[in-house]
């Protein structure tokens, strides 16, 4: 991210970890990026909560703070708590990561939840001009109940077949590779990020029943096909014969 | 497949129920069609052999039989045993559906199985030349043990998803998109294409087993994370705060 909007601001970050900066980022203090215009966070949800309290003293009124998190109703609800009323807040998840950003940004989409002030409108707009993002507002609440089904099933997906180790990689159809490259893009995620679509959405169990209720209701099907299963089937050979 | 075949050479098609040709494709009776230089067939496994015995008698000596079926080993079987020793056959399964054609051939992904005679090299060559298609090589056996698990997977989690309508379509990661993409594209499969991969691959229940295994494991997993994942979380969180 910070080396996207290095091109249009300048950009502060800290990191505890010792990393290399993109280029044109300024490594920086807790203190010094939390007294930024705008302030970012990209942290897991289980460190947001001691995040936010280590940064709320250096915020300057009229700052907007923003999150980038997997899910929305935790994260959104901690900057409410642990942040000054001095400062705005919109909480953010782009729906792509590192490896999709690989082949062009334009038409990928990034959720905006404005909790506090009024300048979600703006940043949407420099979203959209400068990077091509297709914007979508929801509440933190819409956010999690669609992602929990959306996010959440790739997830399990992507889970089930990297523990498949050695699938075949040459005679595989169209559709397989689609799902493959789908399973790529999430194979490098953060531990944060998968616990965080696991059990940091509200919806995330809901959504998880509902998805290996049918995975059983195939495995059934596949073990002893219905009769309307079996007579479309002879239908459809009695066609050619 | 006439449609596609017909600029380069004349085809004449046959089907027993009454659809529409494309361009520059004549219709024609089973006697007609099992006579020309090159007979292809696209009918369910379970109508094969049928069809193989009734298009036995019409068959010139040294024409090219062919086949476009979802599995390999019972199809190969079937034209070996049916028809007669004096036509060539090669088996073949091509890797993609008009879902996929949509966006051009180029690059899609054909797999020859040559049974008898010499000529399977000459019809890659075309095949390359003609339409860019990626010709793989592969025994009957070769080919249902990856399709087993390639095209399985992707049928089974397709299965799964189809079960659960309105999964959200606003709020979706990359990868949700892709893989909605790839179900997509089978959503329409014939009966007879989907109880092919269920059924007549002699190895789709070892990878069904595997597969379902698997996603058993990831449930369990997500009801009861393990220690080293639990402890992978919060070094993560830890190196924030």
């Amino acid at each position: 991210m910070a080396e996207y909007l290095a091109p249009h601001v300048a950009v502060l970050a800290h990191d505890p970890r010792a990393v290399e900066m993109p280029v044109g980022v300024e490594p920086a203090s807790l203190a010094q990026v939390s007294g930024c215009d705008i302030v970012i966070l990209a942290v897991p949800v289980a460190a947001m909560r001691a995040v936010c309290r280590e940064m709320a003293p250096y915020l300057k009124p009229g700052a907007l703070v923003m999150d980038v998190g997997s899910v929305k109703v935790e994260p959104a609800a901690i900057l409410r708590e642990e942040l000054p009323a001095h400062v705005d807040l919109i909480a953010t998840h782009p729906l792509f990561g590192p490896q999709s950003v690989g082949q062009g940004m334009a038409g990928l989409k990034i959720v905006l939840c404005p909790l506090r002030g009024t300048r979600a409108r703006r940043v949407a707009t420099f979203l959209r001009r400068a990077f091509g993002l297709a914007v979508l507002f929801a509440t933190p609440e819409e956010h999690d109940r669609e992602a929990a089904f959306t996010q959440g099933l790739t997830h399990l997906i992507a889970k089930a077949m990297l523990r498949m180790e050695h699938l075949p990689e040459r005679i595989t159809t169209r559709s397989f590779d689609l799902i493959r490259q789908a399973v790529e893009m999430v194979r490098h995620d953060a531990v944060g990020v998968s616990r965080a679509i696991e059990q940091a959405n509200p919806f995330s169990a809901e959504a998880r029943d509902c998805f290996f209720a049918e995975m059983e209701a195939v495995r059934l099907e596949c073990e002893a096909p219905s009769l309307p299963a079996v007579r479309a089937e002879l239908v459809e050979a009695w066609q050619f014969s």
